[in-house]
């Protein structure tokens, strides 16, 4: 199974809308496929101009390490030295907090991801998982 | 007068519309500021994994030259080393042919671009143009 | 379906064992996946110590381009700006020369990429096809 | 003495075979030469796409810095600015981490070096040392 245009395109627009509904700041979102690649992003109304770079980072890193933003963060409190070398591996793309979340098919494979930015961390989540679930995907964050 | 985000998933839209009604292979749309930053994406259904980049080159490029890629391909075409100069002076984000196209409003100003690929440049400015007319705005390719 | 390590393995074996026995010089071989990421890779034996990054350049390349290596040589060889931008926008990855093979399952989908450098183009092309059909998938190079 | 690429497959094998027998996660495993140039690689099977990367950080900083992982991961909590530092020197290309392993020869010369990633970093190193005595070389982790 394989995240299509029309499911990035949805959970795109579900996740602004729960943003918009929880009164949070205007979210910029991206949907990339199990190879970290970009499928559909959307910067938030009156978002800052750089904000696909912040969301692709938050769904690339979560690609990459196989991990969803908040196990990154805990990593990255633990051990901050490790995940800033991991990103330098990875060309500085890393993102590693809440917000970046995997998407796995209903029999657990990553099938891509999702990165939420302009809100807290938290709330970018919350959002985020709410977008995944709305077209029947599972959301690891 | 700034593009919108609502502008830019109209362009994508009717830009991918114009490109099915004619029978094109699936096309790929950015549309980007006119600081060159991108406000929307959506690759097309079943095209290569990488198009956000070669999208995103001819629409930035569009922006960072001033000119449509129509313009730039006729200058890489008479004068290829300095189009690749401008491409290092860029950092090898430029994608010199049609399919990248500035975006006007009502008085002139450069507003925006799209980058648009997936079939033919010809076929891909073609399609672009029809999405930035339905928006009201005018399309410089 | 998906490339697994055991197909790569065994295409990599496969590739090396043809050339061998066609007595091309000793040929370094990388298998990639759908999102152009690397799942196993062998140097020839006394061969240069970059093959790496001509092989993945090759297999790269042809997963982001959606074509194999002998279509980009012929693009190269008609619009050379053009392969060089496009070059540029996947941060100079691409070598857009026989050797560079699409690996397509048996309904048409492509599930990764070969990437074979050592002997001339056209040799390198015709021992990752002979890998590649060894383990009952599609070369497209 | 150099590592031959027979070497380094019968590395990878052994390396890969040594977790699966304690039960590890799949190991992603690198060998690379005196130079640090990729002899081979394989991931682990199911294992996020993006391990190389990692795999041949922890190799390449062993060769570069002349030390294995332990040695750079004490180094890095004692003086993160340092480690951190010699790592934009080298691009950005050094993994910290235990998995780094020099590989010597029985007179002490370093000819290589492996990076295996996939479980605890302590469990990559047991896996990657009884790989590089498999072969009758020395491990410096």
């Amino acid at each position: 199974m394989t995240l299509t245009v029309e499911n990035a395109r949805e959970i795109i627009r579900v996740t602004k809308e729960a943003g918009a509904a929880e009164n949070m700041k205007p979210l910029s979102v991206v949907v990339v496929d199990a190879g970290g690649h970009v499928i559909a992003f959307e910067r938030g109304e009156g978002a800052p101009p750089g904000r696909f770079d912040i969301a692709q980072g938050k769904a690339y890193g979560s690609i990459m390490l196989g991990i969803g933003g908040t196990a990154q963060r805990d990593r990255a409190e633990a051990q901050a030295y490790f995940v800033l070398a991991a990103n330098g591996a990875y060309q500085g793309r890393l993102v590693p907090v809440p917000g970046g979340i995997l998407v796995r098919d209903t029999k657990g494979a990553v099938i891509g991801a999702v990165g939420v930015t302009g809100d807290t961390s938290e709330n970018d989540l919350a959002a985020g998982e709410a977008g995944i679930q709305a077209v029947g995907l599972i959301a690891e964050g």
